[in-house]
C-alpha cells in the first residue's frame, strides 16, 4: 500500500464515522477545519458540538511529514532524519451519562531509514456499567480479529487494558477494547485488518449509543458523569503518550486536546456508597480486567 | 533551624490561612484529614468545599521522609539514600469568576548526603483582569522581598512568569507572583524570609478576594471561568513538576490533585471577540509578562 491509498482510506473512515454520528444525533453537524503543519503536511479536524445526544465529538485526520522531531528520534524513529505519519482519531462524548465515551485511533508511520508500521485501537469508557454494552463492543472487536489471522484479540485486548490505566488512581479508564502499536511485520495483512477495523467502528459503538441516549437521568447522574470525565482528562493529560508527545513537540493544540471532555469536575475523595450504580462502576475499574466474552 | 521548628511554623501558617479564609467565607469550614505515608511521615490535608464565596480550597501540610525515590535521585538528591521534605501548599478556587484563584507553596528539603534547601512561591490567576489586584498582589510580595536582602523580587518574579507558563497554549497561567527553588545558601536568612512570606500570604490575597466575591456575574461569566479553569487543570496535569512527581512516585493522590479546579470545561477554539472582558484577559496571558508595579 502507498501513502495515497492509506490516506484515502483514512479519509473514508473519517467521513463514514461522522455521517453515522450525524444521522444518530439528528440535530447537530460536524464542522470542518483544515490546517497546515509548518514543518510539512496538515490535517482535517472535524468537530461536533451538540445540544442533543452528542455533547462533543472529534474525528480528526492528519498526514504529516518532515524532519524527525528530537523526541521521536530517541525511540521508534532511531536513525532517521525524515518521518511520515498519518492517522485518524475519534472521540465521542455523549451528553447522557448512561452512554459511554468512545475512543479509537488508527495510524501509519514510516521513516527514511526504512521503518514502517501500523498502530491503532479502540476503547470504551462507561460512566455506568451495562455489561451487555461491554460484551457487544468486545464481540465486534473479536469478530474483526477472528477474520484476520495477523491480529490477536487476546493479546491486543490485554495491551488495551494495560495502556488505558491510571496508575495514580489504581483505576482502568473503562472496559477496554483493543490496542496495538509498532506493528511492522505482515504489513499488507495488517493493512487489510486496519481497513476493516476502521470501517467496523460504527458497528462496534453506535448500537450501544442508540440504546442509551434516551435513558432518563438527573443532576446526580450528570455530576457523577463529570467526576468521571475528570478521570478521562487526567488520563489524557498525564499518561496518554500521543497527547503528551503532541503537546511537547508543538502539535496543533486544539486538535490534540479535542479529546478532552466538554466538562469535568474534581471532588475531594469522592467515594460512592455501596449498593449504588456509581459504586458498581468504580469497583469494576478498580478490579482486575475482565474477560467480557 | 531544625525540622521540628520548620514543621511547627508551617503548621502555624496552615492554621492561620485556613482561619482567615473561614472568616471571609462566613459559612463553610475546613475539614481535616491526617494521613500517613507508607514509606515514612505523613501530612494534614485541610479541604473546604463551599457553596458560598469559596467553591474549593485546599491547604495541605506534609512532612515526609525515607529512602530517596528513584525519580528524585537523578536530580536534586543525587548521591543521597535518605530524604526529608516538608511543606505547605495552598490553593483557593473562589466561586465568583471575578475573584482570582490563588496558589502558594513553601517547602524545605534535605538529604543524608548533606543537601538542604528551601523553595516556594505564590501566584495569582485571574479570570477577568483587574490591574489593581495584580498590583496589590505584587506590591505585598515586593514589600516582603524588600525587607529580606536574601530574596530578589525581580529574579523571583521572572522565575514565576517562566514557571507558570503553558507552552502548548503560548499562555501565562495568570499574573504571576514569586517563585524560588533549591535555595541552598544563607539558609537562616531564607528561613526568616520564608516565615514572613508564609504569614503575609493572607495580606497578599484576601483583600483581593474581599473586593471581588460580591460582584455580580451570570452564566456567561461562569462558563468562561470554567474554560479558563480547564487551562489550570492542563497546567497542573501536564507541566507542574510537583504534581507530576507526586503522581509518578505514588504520593497521596487526593492531596496532590486537591489543587485541581472544582469544575472545568473544554471548548474547541474558544476565542472571545475583541472588546470583551474575556478578550482582555486572553490578550494579557498571551503577551510578554508585565511589570505590575
Amino acid at each position: 500500500m502507498r501513502r495515497s491509498e492509506i490516506e484515502g482510506s483514512y479519509r473514508d473512515i473519517q467521513d463514514r464515522f461522522c455521517s453515522a454520528l450525524e444521522a444518530l444525533d439528528g440535530q447537530s453537524y460536524f464542522s470542518t477545519d483544515r490546517w497546515d503543519r509548518p514543518g510539512g503536511g496538515g490535517g482535517v479536524t472535524r468537530i461536533l458540538i451538540g445540544s442533543g445526544h452528542l455533547e462533543k465529538a472529534a474525528v480528526n485526520f492528519s498526514a504529516v511529514f518532515g524532519s524527525t522531531p528530537s523526541g521521536l528520534s530517541d525511540s521508534v524513529a532511531a536513525g532517521s532524519s525524515e518521518f511520515y505519519a498519518t492517522g485518524v482519531s475519534i472521540i465521542v462524548h455523549p451528553h447522557n451519562p448512561n452512554a459511554p465515551t468512545f475512543h479509537a485511533n488508527i495510524r501509519y508511520f514510516e521513516t527514511d531509514s526504512g521503518a514502517r508500521w501500523f498502530g491503532g485501537g479502540a476503547d470504551l469508557t462507561p460512566y455506568y456499567l451495562f455489561e451487555e454494552d461491554a460484551k457487544h463492543f468486545h464481540t465486534v472487536l473479536r469478530e474483526i480479529c477472528d477474520a484476520h489471522p495477523v491480529s490477536d484479540y487476546g493479546e491486543w485486548k490485554s495491551a488495551c487494558d494495560s495502556y488505558f490505566y491510571l496508575p495514580h488512581r489504581g483505576e482502568a479508564r473503562g472496559v477496554g477494547g483493543l490496542f496495538f502499536d509498532h506493528h511492522a511485520t505482515d504489513l499488507e495483512a495488517v493493512w487489510d485488518f486496519q481497513q476493516e477495523f476502521g470501517t467496523e467502528l460504527v458497528r462496534a459503538y453506535l448500537p450501544i449509543l442508540e440504546r442509551r441516549v434516551d435513558m432518563a437521568f438527573g443532576e446526580a447522574e450528570k455530576r457523577w458523569h463529570e467526576v468521571r470525565r475528570g478521570r478521562y482528562a487526567e488520563f489524557n493529560l498525564v499518561w496518554d503518550r500521543g497527547t503528551r508527545f503532541g503537546l511537547e513537540t508543538g502539535g496543533r493544540v486544539e486538535s490534540i486536546l479535542a479529546s478532552l471532555p466538554p466538562t469535568a469536575r474534581w471532588e475531594y475523595v469522592h467515594e460512592p456508597p455501596p449498593g449504588t450504580r456509581e459504586r458498581v462502576l468504580l469497583d469494576m475499574v478498580r478490579s482486575e480486567p475482565r474477560d467480557w466474552l
